[in-house]
């Protein structure tokens, strides 16, 4: 199964019809969004694989779905840790915060240190709204990320790749290709520059929103809320 | 695998504490919730054996985990519907409501007549919070419910059933025994007198609400938001 891709712009008018028209809470897409990231980490590394999770999150939503998944991944009986180095204003960051600190998920004030003793690092920093240029210290974050060994599962694009072309000319970014990517709602077209496992997330469209953005409708199987694609429900390629 | 049960002040108490201290929103609750509804609706009754499931909501937060549950059913392909006959006053159950209608799930006005067509009902009038007397039209609601042969899910407690002391001794709700119940975030004492299949549900707790209010660590299995209570994480009895 393969899926329409669906530009930056279209993105964020599709999820202000989500709310607006489509009578979400952000609370509600983000925790959605974010168990769906939890359940694609649980699928491409099992807390067997190795249970130390290095969650970086970005300043906006994209952080704030990190934040959720490494919630549920606490959950599952991983070892989270956050690395959340400019912190969003939205209230509900602060909420989603409390409840990692309740689960006692620390938030880790080095990502080279905590990089050492990661089994993955789930790369929750930019999603479909990130522009550009990358400002301190995510300029040597995604450094550290090209080179490192430990796989990495991105949330909704690899960060520092522009969303319509892809990976950058030079500079960091450039060689930054992350094992896993999660898509929301639908993939971004930079998919096409990615080589990984690639899943999708977001199990609350409705048929008039598919049409709209003239998406496909993706095949979820039973009552996961995650889907692979370029694999169908019953996992054949 | 059995578990404690909360009494009805505590499970009130423990709820306040998940949004006062826990920084939840009752968005975030709800949704949670309602998925894990819609998950043992699945594990009990997939699809094939029948895809309409008619969902009774009562006017409080039972109701609104059933307006969630509805939501996630449609995405996994049933086809639910909603009798909603006293609707709750606070915004959230209109967005949910909003949700639904924006996947076509229909709002029946005549239970007897939706009982027909259905293959499984989920119980969502009342949980913990539940103290009688019953108001109509939910006694007509009862008798239909105890004298159906469609299979029933409950969501907190069968509804008529007083959360300490289970089925009245007599009157709408004294042979009421549901086929399967779905306790949130933990038993209730009432579960004592209930012999069907029974769930829990509700992953958010975290180990200081655990040992605040004496309760025991579900063993969830997977990115599951159920476990089945009597049989343990691997299905054994």
């Amino acid at each position: 199964m393969s899926m329409k891709a669906i530009s930056s712009k279209d993105a964020a008018a599709l999820d202000k019809d989500l709310m607006e028209i489509g009578g979400f809470s952000l609370d509600q897409l983000m925790e959605l969004a974010g168990l769906s990231v939890s359940q694609a980490v649980y699928r491409v590394h099992p807390p067997s694989a190795g249970k130390n999770i290095l969650v970086v999150c970005g300043p906006g939503n994209n952080g704030g779905d990190g934040l959720v998944a490494a919630r549920h991944l606490a959950q599952y009986g991983y070892y989270p840790s956050i690395y959340y180095p400019k912190e969003g204003k939205k209230e509900l960051y602060q909420r989603l915060k409390t409840q990692l600190h309740n689960l006692s998920v620390p938030f880790v004030p080095d990502f080279t240190e905590a990089l050492k003793s990661a089994d993955l690092v789930v790369d929750a920093i930019f999603g479909f709204s990130f522009g550009g240029p990358l400002r301190e210290p995510f300029p040597s974050i995604i450094l550290q990320m090209e080179s490192t060994s430990v796989p990495i599962l991105s949330v909704d694009a690899p960060s520092s790749w522009d969303i319509q072309a892809g990976p950058p000319k030079e500079g960091p970014g450039a060689k930054f290709m992350p094992q896993t990517l999660i898509s929301l709602t639908a993939p971004k077209p930079c998919v096409k520059y990615f080589t990984g496992r690639h899943f999708l997330g977001g199990r609350f469209l409705t048929k008039s929103i598919l049409e709209k953005y003239g998406l496909d409708c993706p095949q979820y199987p039973g009552v996961d809320q995650i889907v692979e694609l370029g694999v169908d429900a019953e996992g054949r390629l």
